[in-house]
């Protein structure tokens, strides 16, 4: 685990004071694109140009199975993780749609469902296991098993740097891991799992509230062992949630600026901060989903997601989905002229 | 004004039920995909297409200056109104950049500027007038001034329509018009000044407080004038803004849907609704903006903004960002695998 030694890259102070500067000199009262300036000068700091891009976006989808998914936790069966994993491959998922929108890449990496889902296109098999273990029993992951997830995190991030990408997503599909990622933000915020239990795909308020004893249960056992941050993640993570972990540390170390999904991603990204804090000065929080666990964290975290469309799928969806401002920040911030340039006058 | 008279086109629930349907049979928990399975229904049905698309976007600028400005209600030079056609024109404003992205048609009408800007590309010229009259005063526009403004609207929709658009954005661009857009909502919500005036392209709090005096002392003035919705408009109303509102009632007329930018084209279409009730089933509010008096307004109609980007350019800017959300949601709606395609179990 050396590699957690390695520090976060830093984005230039003089940089990010250039493209601030830049934005003060374009057609449009100070500050009057909001949030699309800040994502402007963030990406013309990092990749030190006025003329910024984002035309190469690496999405990986991290797929596994969860144990915990034995105590009756989601509304859909375990095999859906495998289908879904299919459904990816032949272009018929919510983010096969979007990344092809974006003219994205997209894979995905089996790190173990339960049922195999064989040689699939744009599919990579890195399987740890059938899936983790029950938390409810025993640590969801061995110290092996998560470092293997770790590696495919960083293995991910190298593939998107080889391929030039300007930003990365990482996605999550894995059948039971709203529960799994409950309790890790239970963990990590000191909260109650009755507080940040959610429906997931679609419980009822007894699936919810049964799910929340499940987590309650879980905490109480394995509370004397959790001894550091990592070990937390051991614990309660799944491979996939573990694997974005890796993803977004390895990311801020090489300075690809990855953009932070929904419930799932988001517990992945508290945990990476939790280890290697500052990784997030590389994040960008992409939206505030339907799930209540989601909006606890981004609170914690103090992070403004950009947008909020009620959005509760995973998957990366809701990353992919904010792409286009993202762009267009750039795009207004390279090419909209100065008031020096189209002879307007300021407010001065 | 007979046009008023013509009905609003209604949108089949036959189709809306078809493409309600079709979201249920996504490989996606149902609801997972939020606002944006709302955007599909609405295109799906509106375009009686299970693969509805917004290739053709129509973006219609219409500019003018305000009498109100003498007031001295604005951070701005009156000549900036001109100085941002050419800038439009020369496409360097943010509203050309985006449109470029998005690959929009735009048009900019001149409704009436104070310095005239002379014969430029891309601008449309339908001057009414210098400018509005200052209705600190009096009535800003004439009864004929007001349907010239109107006219202007009908006519940019009648472009849009034969352009093949599948969705219209109107925007505003004129010196002092957040003042004019204040006193438009404070009438027809019935709220004091005080509680709606913010600081438009930048005044300091001496200057949001003096805004709101001018606003506070022309309500008092021309209150017992106010004989009807309309007259509302065109006592406080700009050029533009009521260009806006025609634009929003024909477009409703017609069958076009309408993406609603920020505070002026907001009011723009609370005028259109309190002249035309129910022209808002064809309304997609695109954002929350940074000024107050646009959240007051939003409220006031329970319209839920699909974003929050704390913007306050105005000039269309807004609602173009918002476009691709609108695609993404038909792309997805149209081009994602049913449950039965994929093979994916569903939760029952």
């Amino acid at each position: 685990m050396n590699w957690l030694e390695i520090p976060i890259a830093e984005i230039s102070e003089q940089s990010k004071q250039e493209a601030n500067e830049r934005q003060l000199q374009l057609t449009k009262p100070p500050g009057s694109l909001g949030k699309l300036e800040e994502l402007a000068i963030m990406f013309s700091a990092i990749q030190k140009t006025q003329k910024p891009i984002i035309n190469n976006v690496h999405i990986s989808i991290f797929a596994a199975d969860h144990g915990i998914a034995d105590e009756n936790v989601s509304a859909f069966p375990q095999v859906v993780t495998t289908e879904m994993v299919k459904n990816f491959s032949r272009g018929g998922a919510a983010i096969s749609v979007l990344a092809k929108e974006l003219n994205a890449n997209l894979e995905v990496i089996d790190l173990g469902t339960v049922v195999e889902a064989g040689e699939l296109e744009g599919v990579i098999s890195a399987r740890i296991a059938s899936g983790t273990a029950n938390f409810a029993n025993q640590a969801a992951m061995t110290q092996e098993q998560l470092e293997k997830a770790f590696a495919a995190g960083e293995a991910a991030i190298q593939r998107a740097i080889d391929a030039n990408a300007h930003v990365f997503i990482g996605g999550d599909m894995g059948i039971a891991n709203t529960t799994s990622a409950t309790a890790l933000a239970c963990v990590y915020l000191d909260k109650a799992p009755i507080d940040l239990t959610g429906a997931g795909t679609g419980l009822d308020e007894q699936g919810v509230s049964h799910k929340a004893k499940v987590i309650e249960k879980a905490l109480s056992m394995h509370e004397a062992s959790l001894l550091d941050e990592i070990e937390v993640l051991r614990f309660f993570g799944g491979f996939e949630i573990a694997a974005l972990t890796g993803a977004y540390i390895s990311a801020a170390q090489k300075g690809l600026p990855v953009v932070i999904d929904g419930f799932i991603a988001t517990a992945a990204a508290l945990a990476a901060i939790k280890i290697k804090p500052g990784c997030d000065a590389w994040f960008i929080y992409a939206h505030q989903s339907h799930e209540q666990g989601h909006r606890s964290i981004l609170e914690a975290l103090n992070a403004d997601p950009l947008v909020n469309l009620n959005m509760r799928l995973g998957e990366a969806s809701g990353a992919a989905v904010v792409i286009p401002l993202l762009r267009q920040a750039c795009a207004l911030h390279g090419n909209m002229a100065t008031f020096a340039e189209a002879g307007v006058s300021t407010g001065e």
